[in-house]
């Protein structure tokens, strides 16, 4: 501890009671933090250099270490599970270089995407991935995240060219130079993408930019059930039109946003389609057209497409207001909101999402499905207090081992934690799981760095891990 | 040995001498295979089972393994310099489940990308990554190739979904299931792919497609100067208009395909960019409007577009015959062609094409410059005999040099092998490389697969590499 401050300065740690607290989970995170999930200081350097540094003391010292930047993650990944210090990246916010005839952007890893897309706007470029809002770079790349954008652009895992990142005996690597394009060795940069912070601590990246979108619009259309709505996108996906989102919300999720007022509008309380178009002008006429017709064919209710770019924020503002609908129904502040996101092979989506909204309505909680169903990705958020804990847990269980079943995987944007590790042998195999303990063990010999998150450092012991 | 045909049956097993060789190294490979690098058998398994029952017997009594499909790669690949055995997947060539409604399909590594194209547009998909003809998918996942669709579509990396893999030690590992998108853990399938043949071979892959594009066509534009040529495709490229490919050829390549007069019509020996474009009829034509007009304010002194699928298959004809038409000018059939790529920041291209152009013909070689130019990757094409060797791996040494020096990489698509190793220190730094060995040293402690390749085992002693 007494080598910290000779790093960064005095000024740049803290060890205040309810800094700490917040430093090790959210409100909003589905791992309910116990007691003695609490780092014992905050590290807030200034620099790769300062980084190094810092992990040096703790390499020498076997301090054990968790990264975090927004903080938005929802499965338990910055939970100080193991005490020791939080590394807060806050002071790394700089966009360091944007070279615009390269569409590439060098940022520290507490650069915001929103602020990110704010400045990019400016010079007509753009940075695809969209998660929930707060989040950072350093932990988009941890979670390999995406969002709305990921059907039409890709995820987090497309936008990164190169990291530097602080191994976890201080060794800072770069894991690629500038090119858009490289095969040159072991795609260390896609190792590094997804593994929250447990590879090591990103401390800059390089990330793709595209041109802005000269036009963009936005259709929303009801349809009588989830599986005619989910009939449409495949319509939609099997014709190749080059649409740039395209979500589900189910009825209930409509009902909250009615319920809440926070649009200006009132909804149908339908399943409902909300597709984004970005493109040149005619592009962008000719999907809209393509898609409803595609839409009648699957037997929707409703087709509306904006006209303007003001009617365009409107009909998008309910895709928007989504978790924030739900949350706002809350019976008492002490409620919770699990948010939950699995993913299955497309052609599988209409099943589970069915099934699911039975098994959330057989539970009594409220419960929405919020999905971007392009990718056969999708949420459930789901409402409960304390005493209602094991029956959310149920919910989600079912959903994951159902998605697992069906060939799809336990997460498609949110990230594993602590709250899905145990999900990974079914999914992948044991020889799978054991790979990536190899691949941790690797990297990080003492498992310092979030240990235990995505692979626990053991194989299970008998009965330490749910039944499946 | 005496094990092999109890796994694969004595007929699936050669050691014939002409076939030895010519799974150690061909003639349009870079490395120039040494008398010794041959392996002692040829072993065809015909399962996943088979290959981990072969890889349990090497493992057991440490022969080092290279895989093989189709050969094709050029920096030594595939090279036996640990002699051992070569494991031919020739037999494992099926396609084996087409998912249509999910966009995907499992194929084994011995499927050529343009054999599963024939089969996938008979339903109307398409795999887009198109490195040179007879590259089969194992050797694609190894080298984590790309080609002209690479801007717009992605390269290899972007277009598996999962990998079966077995290990040095035999361990059958499946790295996802078939879910689009997932953050379920370290990506193992972005870790394999690129890695070579040295972390696993691939023993089936679960590709993602795409709906074929209903309409597509062809515009052929000439410069002044590649300067000017590549001020086209800024502008283009920034303008973010999304064509499907972008290519160009220099005067001298030009000339070669005239010379050789493989195609039907003669060009002007002019650096020339070859668009594609693909999309909805109307996207098509505003497309290639776009293109015209930024060509016109870059200084293009021709353009030309098709009108019909015949005009647009003459136009690429040019681009098609490039590499050929280079090798059919070889003066004696002892000739060689060393086909070598890298790739820098796209602003940077018009320096290190033209510089790379005055070095080829100071040199006194005939060489030719193809690039995938909206990537920022670019191919020199050098004729060369046993005599000119040295002046060969000096143009080549030069331009990987700078591009390196210009945040490049010493390959865009092409892969490490033997011959671009060592530059791997100079890209990332001695860290980088460092880590790439605790990776492979993770995966594969006995170093049994394709060992020395992409890295050396051990850190080379002072005067083994090359002087940069």
């Amino acid at each position: 501890m007494d080598r910290f401050p000779a790093i960064v300065g005095d000024e740049n740690i803290s060890t205040q009671e309810d800094n700490l607290k917040q430093h090790s989970g959210s409100e909003w995170s589905s791992y309910p933090t116990l007691p003695g999930d609490k780092p014992f200081a905050i590290v807030m350097p200034g620099s790769t250099e300062e980084v190094s540094e810092v992990m040096k003391v703790c390499h020498r010292r076997r301090i054990p270490v968790t990264g975090y930047s927004g903080g938005t993650s929802l499965e338990g990944h910055f939970a100080a599970t193991r005490g020791g210090i939080c590394i807060d990246f806050s002071r790394m916010d700089k966009i360091l270089n944007l070279h615009k005839e390269d569409l590439d952007v060098v940022v520290q890893p507490a650069v915001g995407w929103e602020f990110l897309n704010e400045e990019l706007a400016e010079h007509n470029l753009f940075f695809p991935p969209d998660p929930g809002p707060g989040a950072m770079i350093g932990g988009m790349v941890g979670t390999g995240c995406s969002g709305t954008n990921a059907y039409r652009y890709g995820t987090m895992r497309d936008y990164v060219l190169s990291l530097t990142v602080v191994l976890a005996d201080g060794t800072i690597v770069k894991t690629k130079q500038r090119p858009r394009k490289s095969s040159a060795g072991y795609d260390l940069t896609r190792t590094f993408i997804g593994s929250e912070g447990t590879l090591g601590l990103v401390t800059e990246a390089t990330l793709k930019i595209i041109p802005l979108p000269q036009n963009t619009s936005v259709a929303v259309s009801t349809f009588p059930t989830v599986r005619d709505a989910a009939n449409c996108v495949f319509r939609v996906v099997g014709a190749g039109v080059p649409i740039a989102a395209i979500e589900i919300l189910d009825d209930v999720q409509m009902q909250c946003i009615n319920a809440v007022g926070s649009t200006s509008r009132t909804w149908a309380e339908k399943p409902t389609l909300f597709f984004k178009f970005a493109g040149t002008p005619s592009a962008v006429k000719e999907h809209i057209s393509l898609v409803q017709s595609l839409a009648k064919t699957t037997g929707s209710k409703t087709f509306e497409f904006a006209r303007t770019q003001e009617e365009a924020t409107e009909l998008w503002s309910a895709r928007k207001e989504a978790l924030w609908s739900v949350m706002a129904r809350k019976r008492a502040p002490s409620d919770h909101v699990w948010t939950t996101d699995v993913a299955v092979p497309i052609s599988r989506l209409p099943e589970i999402i069915e099934s699911t909204k039975s098994d959330i309505a057989r539970s009594g909680l409220v419960g929405s499905i919020v999905g971007h169903v392009g990718d056969g990705n999708f949420h459930a958020i789901i409402l409960y207090n304390d005493s209602e804990h094991a029956t959310a847990e149920g919910v989600v269980h079912r959903m994951v081992r159902q998605a697992i079943e069906m060939e799809g995987t336990a997460t498609g944007e949110h990230g594993v934690g602590l709250v899905k590790r145990d999900y990974l042998e079914h999914e992948l195999g044991r020889e799978g799981v054991d790979l990536m303990r190899k691949l941790k063990k690797a990297f990080d010999p003492l498992c310092l760095l979030n240990c235990d998150k995505i692979v626990r450092a053991q194989r299970p012991k008998p009965g330490e891990v749910q039944e499946w």
